[in-house]
């Protein structure tokens, strides 16, 4: 049976807060408002939450899924009562900024709830996350009547929110949307067209929903300048704020997934549909940007956090289960002291330590960007690489969690599959990991002449400088591997810049450039961690396990950013 | 819709056949009595049947699946049909060999049948591959009564084997069998225990089955010396041949699994079932042995075909999907020339000519050792790592299968999503990564203190300065690549044989030295095929596209073993 318990990494986050980056970041970031104490506070309420409501629908989400029938999307028993307990716990109004009448957590305190919420039911966590995505592009861009009517209710989690974008011939290219938005004499706008991939586009666990439609005005330009952004309901809303009729929206379908079942992905049809526009006519792509950065953090939360629940459920497994004879070791063991599986855990944990380091560093560093200009270029810079790398190398971290099974792993009811199903997608949405490259290289590298990129290996290069003033010997090899991979790093960023003149060559090879970045950001993390460690003067067993976790990333994981630079090195094979 | 066409690569066969290894690799194995062009004319006509009779039943095999009721299992509609079609046209015969009344088609033939059984239909080739393992079984120990009885009938096609190792506390560790066979009064044995993981245990394809049963029998010493084999049919057999009544064995159920649906995974209750010994007692796992390299180089290219498979369909959406502007492109081109999906197809068509290249490379490599000793060890080196290797490779390139179609490719209609989860068995059964690799690093390299290795490194070298003679730009990247891909492997060969007293850091990192291997291999096949293609007077297209492809492996996959080396050196992390 699944194993459906969830322990939440309290201790790491409590240790990236306070330690890992040299001072307390939460107390930074809220001036002093709130502690990393606070903050660990906050995360490991979150963990009990999300252990005894969210966490025990994993698995029933995915065996039942949503169902459509007759018009309407149901969940599976428990959803809803769920959802309204997570509402009432205050999860959603939490989140959201203080502009929107929201608590306005920070950023690095939101990784961590991301990645718990996303870590015991992804499904589940999208209905939240493509709310706290509206709330943000309502916050920066709607009127003050739609704020009263709408983003009231979406950040006291009343009703939940959906991003309506792509189309059937309009995905990556949101310029070929065709869906229409006509102004009636009343003001509002009818809005006719249909609308696929619609994430929580409808279900029954809360009463209204709020789809935020991009659409085509009359006479509007071609492309993504033409395109307004609109508000329009599940149900039409009164003059008092109470619900009215059904408003011409429909769920024509949901998609038949390889994952994230609980999840109800619709297509929707817009026929005649009422609709309130947001901002300026011509202004929905920026108003989509808004959220962007936001809703791409969220992605890599989302990897680590199922990379997170496959590991927990393999360790445990593993530390259950006994078979053969262990190697160099006394009497019965369980297989995870066999060297392989403890290859397998180790590759894991090391890897979801730093993508989950590296999100709250770039969730800390998108905060702390909102007031001061000079940091928002190294924080745009790494929005693409935490999703780009996080979620590409998270599925692989779900597919070393069913090889730690065996035979086990590949049968559905030990659970160690739904998270190689449910974690697929996180590389395609929100950006494909191309999207997020071409992002990285074009905008964020090549337009900048690698300044944001050489940020970063500076700041690394201060991270050694620190590791070999400890003289110790495991922070000497943590220093030497980390000082050939950015030296590597600052070639590959040579030759991308050298790439300028000719775009297809950068852009064949910046996916390997965005996994070079990321793998080297993550050694970094690593670097990070043992120089806090070697700063204690006793140390813990899991100060002991942290040096272990990043031996292993240097020796395993960081090396690929040699092979990936000579990759980039190559640009386009033609 | 899922796009159900096949074809199999016959043209990379007939180059594989004919001319990449330098001579007619199938005249050779056979004595001149087959030729390259023969195997081609072989390889076509399976390609035919494969895409008119398997293929077309792949998507029903995973969305029905097989269904136990009332403790038979059923296969959906169509299966019995195709297996019955597949006998007819004699393919069980063709692979089986001539001492067991088969055709006796060489290795490097088999390998490519292999790959197209698999690849139009992976689940349902299953059938076919357990039968054929059996087939070597009974053949090398069998009595002659056991294969007047039962071998005849595997052999054309009539009934299906199985292979009845694990249970629910012997998994890796057949040691722990508990099974129980004990002699009755008429020399039969009576069978007690319960058997999983039985691949078509049962099903309604065939009347039918012989199930070949690993069991303990009374007194017999602990552990894997202990076991014996047993022949026990579903119908016991009269002595006139024809089917008698019921044996004692019951399906106690079917697994639902994440892949392979149309393959009925069975759980098997033996009760007082009647068996016949098959070789001594005592001899169950020597028994087993005898058919494990050629199950295992089955797993390689079982997973080369559905990897390809993946491959074809990404390619066929690939070059019919147009959306957004092509860079460096005018006019509207399909998604195929945008270059992170070109990146993305060559990186799975360069993959999987080296696996499909190696496959036949070992391949034929056990054929010839049967009549040269002194290839014995070259050959059984190369089976763990064909199998390693291919298949972990070829569960990532079904996933860049499933990127190139964006998020169309996380919905199960596509059919991408089947090939990501019928993949993710292979580097599990028939031994997972890690028995291949510790039987790699133990058997294969430790014992014979590399020499198998260095005959593989040798190898190389002579292909390097093959491809410098040539006096060509791309045959001297390929040289200059291999080169140092052979000098790092080499090293890390040193490191593992410098393990030898301290097995824990061997074993620690065998699975990166198998993948290590195995990525040099691949190499070494793609700079087979550019010293093949730049000996033509006039170059086509085709060789212009093996061109590509090997510098494209050179560039994005051969790296990777100077990363794997690092990992390797340092031996197990503390």
């Amino acid at each position: 049976m699944a194993d459906t318990s969830y322990t939440a990494p309290v201790d790491d986050y409590a240790f990236l807060f306070r330690e890992a980056f040299g001072l307390d970041v939460v107390a930074r970031a809220t001036g002093g408002e709130l502690t990393a104490e606070d903050a660990t506070e906050i995360i490991a309420g979150a963990g009990e939450f999300a252990a005894s409501v969210i966490a025990p629908l994993e698995t029933v989400g995915d065996r039942v899924g949503a169902r459509l029938e007759n018009g309407e999307v149901h969940l599976p028993d428990g959803f809803a009562e769920a959802y309204q307990a997570f509402v009432e716990a205050g999860w959603v109004t939490a989140e959201a900024p203080v502009s929107a009448g929201g608590d306005g957590l920070p950023g690095a305190i939101r990784a961590g709830l991301g990645e718990i919420w996303n870590g015991s039911n992804a499904a589940f966590a999208l209905c939240w996350l493509l709310t706290a995505g509206q709330i943000h592009a309502l916050d920066a861009a709607a009127s003050d009547e739609i704020r009263e009517t709408y983003l009231t209710k979406l950040v006291s989690g009343e009703w939940t929110g959906t991003m309506n974008l792509t189309e059937p011939d309009a995905g990556t290219d949101l310029g070929a949307i065709r869906t229409t938005a006509t102004q009636r004499e009343d003001g509002t706008w009818a809005i006719r067209g249909q609308k696929i991939f619609i994430t929580w586009g409808d279900h029954d666990v809360a009463e209204n929903i709020v789809h935020l439609v991009l659409a085509r005005t009359p006479g509007a330009p071609e492309g993504a300048k033409g395109l307004s952004l609109f508000v329009a309901p599940k149900f039409l809303v009164n003059a008092d704020g109470s619900l009215g009729e059904r408003n011409g929206v429909t769920t024509v379908s949901i998609e038949h997934k390889l994952g994230i079942h609980g999840s109800p992905t619709c297509v929707l049809a817009y026929e005649d549909a009422t609709g309130y526009l947001v901002g300026e006519v011509g202004g929905g792509l920026a108003g989509m940007f808004v959220m962007m950065n936001s809703a791409r953090a969220g992605m890599g939360f989302q990897a680590t956090g199922i990379a997170e629940r496959a590991y927990q459920e393999a360790a445990a497994y593993a530390a259950d289960r006994v078979q053969g004879r262990v190697l160099g070791r006394d009497g019965r063991m369980p297989i995870a002291e066999h060297p392989d599986v403890r290859r397998l855990l180790l590759s894991m944990s090391s890897k979801i330590f730093a993508m989950r380091a590296l999100g709250v560093y770039a969730a800390d560093l998108l905060d702390r960007a909102e007031h001061d200009a000079s940091i928002a270029p190294l924080a745009e810079f790494f929005v693409p690489v935490l999703k780009g790398w996080t979620t590409e190398d998270a599925v692989q971290t779900t597919s070393e969690g069913i090889q730690v099974y065996g035979g086990m792993g590949f049968i559905e009811e030990t659970g160690a599959a739904q998270h190689y199903r449910d974690i697929r997608i996180t590389p395609i949405y929100e950006g494909t990991t191309a999207i997020q490259s071409n992002d990285l290289v074009g905008r964020k590298v090549i337009r900048d002449g690698g300044a944001a990129a050489e940020q970063l290996f500076a700041q690394i290069d201060e991270t050694v400088a620190a590791l070999r003033a400890h003289g110790d010997a495991g922070a000497a090899r943590s220093a030497d591997r980390l000082e050939r991979a950015v030296a590597a790093s600052r070639r590959a960023t040579a030759d991308v810049l050298g790439f300028a003149d000719s775009p297809r060559d950068a852009y064949a090879v910046s996916v390997p450039y965005l996994l070079l970045l990321g793998t080297l950001a993550g050694g970094w993390m690593h670097g990070l961690a043992v120089a806090a460690v070697l700063s204690h003067d006793v140390r813990s067993e899991r100060d002991a396990a942290r040096l272990t976790s990043a031996d292993f990333y240097g020796v395993h994981h960081l090396p690929r950013v040699h092979a990936l630079a000579e990759t980039v090195a190559a640009g386009e094979i033609a």
